[in-house]
């Protein structure tokens, strides 16, 4: 759009989730894009987030269905796991969707710069220093994601301490491994490694795993990981990691030291903003991450912000939601594109892709009560599901409703409720009443069916509801 | 209600889906409810259909994984079938079930009549005789459900030429097995049995499999059947059956005879109305099935039916749907509810649990562009989709929208598609239009998403979509 080469519409810094939706959905809105990456196109999320781990997850799964065929009928064993094979089957899938992503970004004509990226300020202008490239553009996207955490005075070696990244990577399981955090990435490893014939003990400081989700959410992963022989020392915190000679040494508060081949430091992910020139051009931050507006817009004008690097849910899909709002935005400015709306963070969808499943959407119950006032809950326990049955998966659907009022959240456990997660996420997104769910028949033998179930019963209507 | 104790609000005939549903909404809204059932509660549904099948095939998926373990890294394998311990598995879940409906009608205060019931009129009114009681109902409910067909000239024998019914109750599996009927019931028997090791053809005289689905959807069927070795043989029909020594000899039109241990005749359900009484009443029937009108009245004032006795789609959730709207019409006629509105057919999900799955709501393209003129379709490939190549699994998300209109139509295919028609059945049931379905972000990375990229893509805003 301008006789400069280096100059764009758009210069997106990161080709993750929230870089790429972003400069997919502004090409194809018209706008001239160049897209910096100093790594892979797909960030954390294809290659070593999102992707691999449910690769990982799902042969967890196949070997539990090994494992446990005699209890379907089915004269089946389990001999092991082939790790190389294993890791051979995620890199094959990460490889595919790797290519259709860049044949996607070639063919919307956005150009990608392979160099890492800093903010800088031209002429006062906001742009991007690239390699050999100075990349101007009207408008600057930082979308730099996020990294593993630790915690002070544990010293990741990536042997035998370990972060998500290294996990991914192992060339053979370890015997006993130690997972410090519950939270999901936490829970989804202690859940792939049980399966995979892994001794495994997690630790987590709070009182219970997935802190973030319904308390009948953790209460029930608990119990389902706890018969699944998983150890959990919940509400005591690390107090000193020490490796050993065959091992690590972890110290809990409260308990005796726990012995492991490795541990797993799954404590969070941190935003990536140390070294991206946020203080060249006057970025304010706050606790790390780019500090935006409603609008995500930044402290520098013509600066937005998108994804991880943006505090809050650390989501591909909510990545995806800011790239493409961003866009959006942008091109809104310029008069090419209706003014964008913002999902509520609350309105997106999160699941845990453990066995069993964790999955929810809108708010909790104490979230509901605090917002709303007097809401009512309605629980429906998988027992009562014909298809959980056959899965032999016990769990519950759970919904939050406003006292004569919409429903405002949906909390799941149970294997496979992850998929059930997107008719919730319209539920509770178009705000709508159990009735209108419960005007609906659901299919039967579905899981669905106990959504189905949980509205019927809020409409005043139970049909396989007990007492 | 009354001081007679034989006379009730409702009188029920027949306790599977519909009729069972019909008898616990109507006890809710506070009348006297019968219900008459010579067999167990819960029908064919529970017993011989949608329940026990689902297991079978669940144990197929398990068969499935344990045979391709290698592709995900696990070392498994699958050393055969035990054919006592998979039906003790899913007589495990019936029965299960089973007792959790028992207890629902108990606790409702339905009385359950055990006897076989017909129709009778007694002072001009419609009742029902069941064993030495005579019911009298101010209402009667015909839910009698369906029975397998067979083609003239076949001979049932329950050995070598066999129903659905008896393939639940094999003793062994047959080594080869020839399916006449590329509907819902042959394709799932046909994708159970060859998971298990069975050769498996399959007959069918019209020129595709599920042929009252979308062509695509029969077209990504019939060749991952193809795949999977199980033998097609379509627009060819049986022209006649002889047992054998050793099995059957069918012959099939234009083909060479085809042998196997044992014929399965899926071709279809007929309503049950034989012997109910129908004459007695001067009930209408057509073609077997009761008559109804829109609102599922009999030609006998005071006579409903319910279910698969009425012709349409023969699916367990349209029963419970059929049951609950009479329970509630009853009910509306004395006051005690508003008066209900019947799902229309065409918003029934509709699920084949083969594999892959082939699920869809709403209208095909042909019945849209009748119905509605120029429609818009786009088809999302499972191949873009993580979670699906996570799975392995190929197949599509196809979403039939009307030209600046709402969708009307979603038709998939592929490994766990059943769970995503939950979705797809808000979108279409409540008519809403492609850009409030691309206004919510889905969760990554589930199949779940595939419905996301489609709309986003009828919505003008494609993101992982190419070309």
């Amino acid at each position: 759009m301008t006789a400069d080469p280096d100059r764009s519409d758009l210069v997106v810094l990161g080709g993750g989730s929230g870089g790429y939706a972003c400069a997919l959905r502004a090409a194809e809105l018209g706008l001239s894009v160049v897209l910096v990456e100093a790594a892979e196109l797909g960030g954390t999320c294809l290659h070593r987030g999102c992707i691999p781990t449910k690769a990982w997850l799902h042969a967890a799964e196949v070997a539990d269905a090994a494992r446990h065929g005699s209890r379907f009928g089915i004269r089946s064993s389990l001999d092991g796991v082939d790790v190389p094979a294993l890791r051979s089957y995620a890199d094959g899938v990460v490889g595919r969707l790797h290519r259709g992503l860049g044949g996607l970004v070639r063919a919307r004509g956005i150009e990608v710069v392979p160099a890492y990226g800093r903010l800088e300020l031209v002429d006062g202008e906001p742009a991007v220093r690239a390699g050999d490239r100075l990349l101007r553009g009207d408008a600057v996207v930082v979308a730099t994601g996020s990294r593993p955490r630790t915690l002070p005075g544990i010293e990741v070696d990536g042997e035998r301490v370990l972060t998500s990244d290294h996990a991914l990577r192992l060339d053979e399981l370890p015997r006993r491994a130690v997972v410090l955090g519950g939270g999901v990435i936490g829970c989804e490893f202690a859940s792939a490694w049980r399966s995979l014939g892994v001794e495994v003990t997690v630790v987590e400081a709070l009182d219970r795993l997935l802190p973030a989700e319904q308390p009948e959410s953790s209460a029930a992963l608990q119990r389902a990981f706890g018969k699944r022989g998983i150890q959990l020392l919940l509400g005591q915190p690390v107090t000193g990691v020490r490796t050993t000679d065959g091992g690590v040494e972890v110290a809990v508060a409260g308990a005796a030291p726990v012995e492991a081949d490795v541990l797993l430091v799954a404590v969070g992910r941190g935003p990536v903003t140390d070294d991206i020139g946020a203080d060249e051009i006057g970025l304010a931050l706050d606790r790390g991450f780019v500090a935006v507006d409603e609008r995500l817009a930044t402290s520098v004008p013509g600066v937005w912000a998108v994804g991880d690097v943006v505090a809050g849910l650390q989501l591909a899909h909510r990545g995806f939601g800011h790239g493409i709002f961003v866009a959006e935005e942008v091109a809104h400015r310029r008069g090419l594109a209706p003014a964008p709306t913002l999902a509520e963070e609350s309105s997106l969808p999160r699941i845990t892709y453990s066995d069993p499943e964790v999955a929810s959407v809108g708010l909790t119950t104490a979230q509901a009560e605090e917002r709303h006032g007097e809401v009512t809950t309605l629980r429906y326990d998988l027992a009562g599901n014909g298809r959980s049955q056959i899965l032999q998966t016990s769990g519950f659907v759970q919904v939050v409703r406003v006292v004569d009022g919409p429903v405002v959240g949906v909390h799941m456990v149970g294997s496979r409720v992850g998929e059930l997660v997107a008719e919730a996420q319209l539920v509770v997104g178009w705000e709508a009443w159990p009735q209108e769910v419960a005007a609906l028949v659901h299919p039967h033998p579905t899981q669905s069916e106990a959504l189905g179930e949980a509205h019927l019963a809020l409409a005043g209507k139970p049909l396989h509801v007990h007492g």
